[in-house]
């Protein structure tokens, strides 16, 4: 039977770009059947016709195919197979292999083939990761090819997405042939475990969430001004005196591994962002003489500013702090900050006003703020990581690795700003468009689902230095109660924008997609909220 | 002991209106264990001493004072004895009476005394009803004295706000008298059935956080134009052909008994509002004929309006539908909506065009609206039931029984309406500045809390004819998943402004209450967002 593209099935659901190239044909019948499929992100080329197969618990299954170069000792892999099978079919079990029976309309088995000699199950995901696939269903086996474990992740999330009810119940996937791949290499989220606490499961359930969309960094804004949870094995009374509580509200060496673990089973890399010298307050319970004492007049206030730039034993505390850091967070990159520093208490502090001096800084803060973060870059660059900063390192002149991502932030003159780190040469993620925390009434995922993140003037080599973006919910107004909720699916629109093709810009279409979409995650335990009126035939599952 | 006012204890904790007239006297140790106790909403007075008492498991109980006219069979009082010791010990199982064991400085027992002949254990509270109370916190017994079972209510969920944990986390509460009453009687919270269906327990829930914070009348906007949840015994069509689903988004009468029920146990009043004539899409689908047919040109469109005024068959529909809902529902009062009317489908109705000629309507088809609506209510009056409208009803001339409430909810000119409304004689509540679907970033709570319902210009008799207000959670972007946070604690802001007295308005002082007042709601279960930046000691138990 000839193959269709979807577009001509369901003309809300696919975008025109997707069809480019394939073969059209008539629609014949099923449409009710397709209505139920609604892929998130858009996959990059989507070929499907109304041919169907039923996927029976008792006789379909996940499996390596035999030329694949994982096998059954790849624990990544067969972790993923049973929680897709889970996905797929719910609470029902798989039954014994005797009462096992195979009728021709099925579909038996998934293959999944990974193709490159090093199938990287035991590594973590980087920057490099190929995360391309292909997806081939048809009887009586379907085939998932990708070059390692990576775009097999992927390949599962959508070959998941593709299964839908039909009028009795049963589980359905049409014929269908899918290349896939990421547009940016970087497509993170930004949780703040600092303003607010975050359990453990409430990290573990939105990496499961950020899975479901095909985000692969979970940038971890782990302390800040308010607390510091993360439990230093070097310094332990960091977290000790610094966090909101030293047992209840802490990351253990323990609970950090997991999260990394469980976040890389789903192809997530963490990169744990510790800022200063701004943000810095709940560093100073637990290390004496790290922040700046401000000045009232003549004497000290009895408060404190940011990390202190003149003493050297701020550098040392930094050198042995950074050296832990890199070697309890396997990716190549650690997010150093550098943002929003107030120079108020340094302007206060009569040894500061004397340093500057000796240095020749005039009266410009700044350049001691990039004193300092220059030192902390070079001792960190001797950990052999890269990093990552905010703008402001940037824009403060401070002299950068090459390998350096500065991540823009700030709306105003964001076009501006991307031109001229780009210009330099550096590669660049955008946030500024996507601060989550802010909220409004009403469908406020359009505006996140609109940005062109390439729409400023720039030479395309310019454009390939923007590797990607990221949604950031700061934490201010979020903690256990509501965050879950209100990330999802709002960051869904900035997850379709980061993978998808350019020309996937349709907003009506989106929204029916992400409507579904939306329902599944409910029904996959995640409480998203509603994008709108309506319900979700499963809604009852999830809750 | 002298007692104290605890506005000496902690200013930032009571307003001052609280204390006049109390005795006044020097503060005396133990400001970080009083930290711990915030009330909300405030009460009308409010008298503390440093002196503390603690309350074993073992050894405290909630009992009828000898002198009280309930006893051991007012179920409603007997739940509340249990709700409350549960909220106090949490998990913690009162031990066998053999094991108890009582020291001298512990307080055994919370007496409730009902002072009244008729204690109204199995009444349904009532705009009428006396929820006024005084408690005293001395030793060896705590009185709690109310006129009936509503003030009961009342006074213990404040006996438990003011129990505390001190260092030791033992439980302890200080030497206290309170004299409490609500400034406005109805004190409601409007949630929307029908832009989402809402689940038992999501009702269920917020009854709950509604008697937390004194709230007293749940205003059910039951159906709408999205579905028709309500499952009706005389039409049972309504819900099967107008909800979402008709057997999983539906509530059953059983369910509806048990909201009814739950609800009269926490004193609330269940106000169901089934609006017409518009927002009545849903009930066209159950209901042939009900809906104005809309022309296009010169024949139908195929769509519907709002109710079909014109023919007797509505008024036959009502009249039966009515009979039903005022036996279902025992509350006096029934919300009959009359809001936001579309026209255009009436003046593309030749029928309706005729009708209006007939009648002398001109093109007056506000005129139109007000025969209806005068119909409908002297229908519902004959089933002997009281009625709340919009204000539109009110605007446009419809003539109302005395004892009408009409709710402002339109934010331009509200006092204005205010000041007609109750120029005119009647009962007034204020929703308009209490949109809560209505979202924004930062602490928008403090908005609602500013508002002064009598500020509009008029005479202390209009001013009485103020009966309270709702804090109105439309439906179109909360369910499930996101409602419970999203409605608490922003509710409390009304919660207080609608119980405490005129005076108490610093919002500095509000903010630290509510700050632990949310915290408490976290701990019982409800996952009431947070105000700012922070934590909650038992955040983990709740969550």
């Amino acid at each position: 039977m000839a193959m269709y593209c979807l577009l001509k099935l369901a003309p809300l659901f696919l975008a025109v770009a997707v069809c480019n190239g394939w073969l059209f044909g008539d629609f014949v019948g099923k449409q009710k059947e397709q209505d139920e499929i609604s892929l998130w992100p858009l996959p990059q080329k989507f070929q499907s016709s109304a041919v169907a197969f039923k996927l029976s618990p008792a006789s379909f299954q996940i499996v390596h195919a035999k030329q694949s170069s994982a096998g059954p000792s790849c624990g990544l892999l067969e972790n993923a197979f049973r929680r897709y099978f889970e996905y797929i079919f719910g609470d029902l079990k798989k039954p014994e292999k005797s009462r096992k029976k195979v009728y021709d309309s099925d579909l038996v088995e998934l293959q999944v083939w990974v193709t490159s000699a090093d199938p990287k199950c035991d590594d973590f995901p980087s920057l490099q990761t190929d995360e391309s696939y292909e997806l081939s269903i048809d009887e009586p086996s379907a085939v998932l090819k990708a070059a390692n474990v990576w775009g097999a992740l992927r390949g599962l999330e959508t070959f998941s997405q593709l299964v839908y009810e039909d009028y009795y119940g049963v589980n359905n996937i049409n014929k269908t042939d899918i290349s896939d791949f990421p547009r940016f290499a970087h497509r993170g989220i930004l949780l703040d475990s600092s303003r607010h606490f975050l359990p453990l499961k409430v990290i573990l359930a939105n990496l499961e969430a950020m899975a479901m969309n095909k985000f692969n960094v979970f940038h971890w804004h782990i302390v800040d001004d308010q607390s510091f949870p993360y439990m230093s094995r070097t310094f332990p009374e960091l977290s000790q005196k610094g966090a909101y509580h030293p047992f209840t509200h802490v990351y253990t060496p323990s609970d950090v591994k997991m999260v990394i673990e469980f976040a890389r089973m789903r192809g997530i890399r963490v990169i744990p962002e510790f800022d200063t010298p701004g943000h810095t307050e709940s560093w100073g319970n637990g290390q004496l003489d790290l922040l700046t004492p401000c000045y009232s007049g003549s004497s000290p206030s009895g408060t404190f500013g940011p990390v202190n730039p003149i003493l050297n034993s701020s550098y040392d505390f930094m050198t042995q702090f950074f050296k832990e850091i890199s070697t309890v967070f396997p990716d190549a990159y650690i997010h150093l900050g550098g943002d929003e520093v107030d120079f108020r208490c340094w302007e206060s502090n009569p040894d500061i006003q004397k340093f500057m001096a000796q240095q020749g800084f005039g009266t410009d803060y700044s350049k001691l703020e990039s004193f300092y973060i220059q030192r902390l870059l070079d001792i960190v660059a001797a950990t052999k990581k890269g990093y990552m900063v905010w703008q402001e390192v940037f824009d403060n002149g401070v002299k950068l690795k090459d390998d350096t991502v500065v991540e823009v932030w700030m709306g105003n003159k964001m076009e501006e700003e991307l031109q001229n780190v780009t210009r330099a040469g550096f590669t660049t993620i955008l946030s500024a468009p996507w601060y989550l925390d802010y909220i409004s009434y009403g469908q406020d995922w359009q505006h996140y689902y609109k940005v062109e993140p390439l729409s400023f003037p720039g030479t395309d080599a310019q454009k390939k230095l923007v590797i990607g973006g990221e949604a950031c919910l700061w934490g201010e107004y979020v903690d256990a109660t509501n965050l879950t909720p209100r990330l999802w699916p709002r960051a869904s629109a900035v997850a379709e924008r980061l993978w998808s093709d350019k020309s996937v810009t349709d907003v009506g279409n989106a929204y029916n997609r992400l409507v579904q979409h939306r329902c599944r995650m409910v029904k996959r335990g995640i409480p998203a909220e509603p994008l709108f009126v309506g319900h979700c035939r499963q809604e009852y599952k999830g809750l």
